[in-house]
């Protein structure tokens, strides 16, 4: 029998893959499990997205052009413009999520063996590309305690040789909810010209921000176009995860030149997809006034219910939809894996993302989870309770 | 400015990239162009698969399961198994076309530096998952005298290295319409057996065969079950080009695993195609009859009217809907350029594919042209009517 790729091997499992047999066991004994450890939404896809397709009159399903239709880019250019950003048609390839966005970006500037400098935790499919890559993740540690902010500029120095060729961000950030300050990005900016690197950011939650607070595109910053390359995506956005349309953007001739090489080798994105994702962009303002208002209660609701747990600190996320709390154990996997397996409050549980899988440095953040806040209020409300009653006999326990 | 990768500098073009401006540039100038170089059939997306998409009712698009839809694998593996092929549900993992197939299929058994060798000419984009893989491509060559049939087993072995781990075929064949009869296939089974490859075979035309021959897949070899990767895909079985929807099927478990775990990696296929996908599966037989049909007789008219132009060969497909010709020039890329520069008849032209480009070996096949029989039989008789007055001045001037 022939062995299968090293890769193969390494490819790493989602976070809660190993305790999704607990959830579907605790499920088939009758027990309600809320998830926050997913990060799809329960929120209404944009009707206008969904009626171009049920509008659209295809008789023959042929291939797209390998960077996407041009009249989406078109209009995704504008949409970009309309908010600042100074990108036009040609700087944008249409990809099949901004999963794909991510392997292109990898594929366009690395070769197997060089290194990409990632705060962590980060999100932890970034891993499976790497490998995939054949690219070396090298993580600069974030924390909890100043609530995952940028790691200073003397951090990702250190860890520079002559094999690193990006550092990569996400903004806001999944798991952290972190969103990065104009100054934090203009610290990167510098960082990656002084070094001649690449900065590639992962802005698909860039419209999920609280507080008044403004999102600061790596996009808007002058000086850096050859190094910058933004991942986009339309998963979160217009809550069509299953959509799997995204995009790559820069500002770069040879990455867009090498990228849409990879894009030409796959042919092209979903067609129906894209239909929709071009509609999307003529979602009412209205729509994402609610959504986000609807967001904003819910994590207010989440940090206080988890600031009424004693021994557990949370991060308040200024961003996405995640936020980290860490947990008064020692082992946060062992305990989400025995909230699904043994505990209950009236017959109900909840699933957390044990937050380890999303450090890359082992035996850290061991005592952390993620929670994604994309329940109802009322299910929130519920869920810290049952978190809190659990964290109490998981104590008495041990 | 930082250094784009060398993959990203390596990845391949297409083989007619090169002529696109060319065309682009006849078409302005009112002319019309005949495509015989392009592999997106005319043919009607059965209504049912359509349908299915109209009737659906998504409020949210959700992310799908990583493996595709348990419910679209179920009746994948009834669908194998009505044509004889023994393939369980859990032996398929939908995913985003053909083209990831063979992607994931490659990192599943694959790593840098290793080699796969694929007779040639082959499909051009295996080029460029190679490349994006880091895999080494080592051609075996087939040739036109004897209608690109598989090359002696001898000529395999003396290619097999350390570094080898893979044998790649496409049945029938892009380019070449070859339809590899079960014994050959068999050789072909020893042969991975005896050097413990894996045997890949892309079976995405197994439809299209003609002159009552029969497709022998790879799944129905007893012995090689840990060895045998099949490919597939819905683009050119029901003219869902567009939908970018395909699988990878093996009964080998550790490939299968790995290739979830790239799977899970980019999340899902996308969901509306999937829709598509498993509704096409109830295309009536008459569809399939008629299209062959079809097909078989645009095949005999190319090859009837092909065979009156003084001084072509063709390879005579058994499958698929391509053919292999090679014309009295020295070099069809030159010839192919001139006749969308500087030729016309009647103001029309033709536009064919370079076979070089579907050769890994420089400086083979540079008299031969590929071209598809996707274009009516009205077409295909004035195209070759082209084809012929071309040929006979381009001799002129050389």
């Amino acid at each position: 029998m022939p062995n299968i790729s090293r890769k193969g091997m390494e490819m790493p499992q989602s976070p809660i893959r190993k305790l999704v047999p607990y959830a579907e066991a605790a499920k088939k004994k009758g027990r309600k499990v809320y998830h926050l450890n997913i990060g799809q939404p329960d929120i209404k896809t944009p009707q206008v997205a969904l009626d171009a397709i049920k509008n659209t009159n295809i008789t023959i399903l042929e291939y797209s052009h390998s960077a996407g239709f041009e009249s989406y880019r078109n209009k995704l250019a504008a949409s970009y413009q309309k908010i600042g950003l100074p990108i036009a048609t040609e700087d944008i390839i249409v990809t099949t999520g901004g999963s794909e966005a991510l392997l292109f970006a990898l594929g366009s500037t690395m070769d197997a063996g060089d290194e990409i400098i990632i705060p962590e935790p980060f999100y932890a499919n970034y891993n499976g590309f790497a490998v995939s890559s054949g690219v070396k993740v090298v993580p600069v540690v974030s924390g909890i305690e100043n609530g995952f902010a940028l790691p200073p500029i003397s951090d990702f120095e250190k860890l520079i040789t002559n094999k690193t060729k990006a550092i990569l961000i996400c903004n806001p950030g999944n798991p952290t909810g972190y969103l990065y300050s104009k100054e934090e990005i203009q610290q990167l900016a510098s960082l990656v010209q002084k070094h001649d690197l690449f900065l590639i950011a992962d802005e698909v939650y860039r419209e999920f921000v609280y507080d008044n607070e403004q999102h600061y595109s790596i996009m808007n910053i002058a000086g850096i176009e050859n190094h910058a390359i933004m991942i986009d995506s339309v998963s979160k956005r217009y809550s069509m995860c299953g959509a799997r349309i995204g995009c790559i953007v820069s500002k770069n001739k040879e990455v867009m030149t090498a990228a849409l090489k990879f894009a030409q080798a796959r042919l092209s994105p979903p067609t129906y997809e894209q239909i929709a994702s071009e509609a999307a962009l003529d979602t009412p303002k209205s729509y994402f006034d609610e959504v986000i208002e609807e967001y904003k209660e819910r994590r207010d609701v989440l940090v206080r219910e988890l600031h009424k747990i004693e021994g557990v600190t949370v991060a308040v996320p200024k961003g996405a939809f995640y936020c980290i709390a860490k947990l008064p154990v020692n082992n946060a996997d062992d305990f989400a894996q025995w909230l699904l397996e043994s505990f209950e409050l009236n017959n109900e549980t909840v699933m957390v993302a044990p937050a380890a899988g999303f450090y890359s440095t082992p035996n850290i953040g061991l005592s952390e989870v993620r929670i994604a806040y994309v329940l109802k209020k009322e299910d929130l409300v519920k869920s810290c309770e049952i978190l809190k009653a659990a964290l109490i006999e998981y104590k008495a326990l041990s």
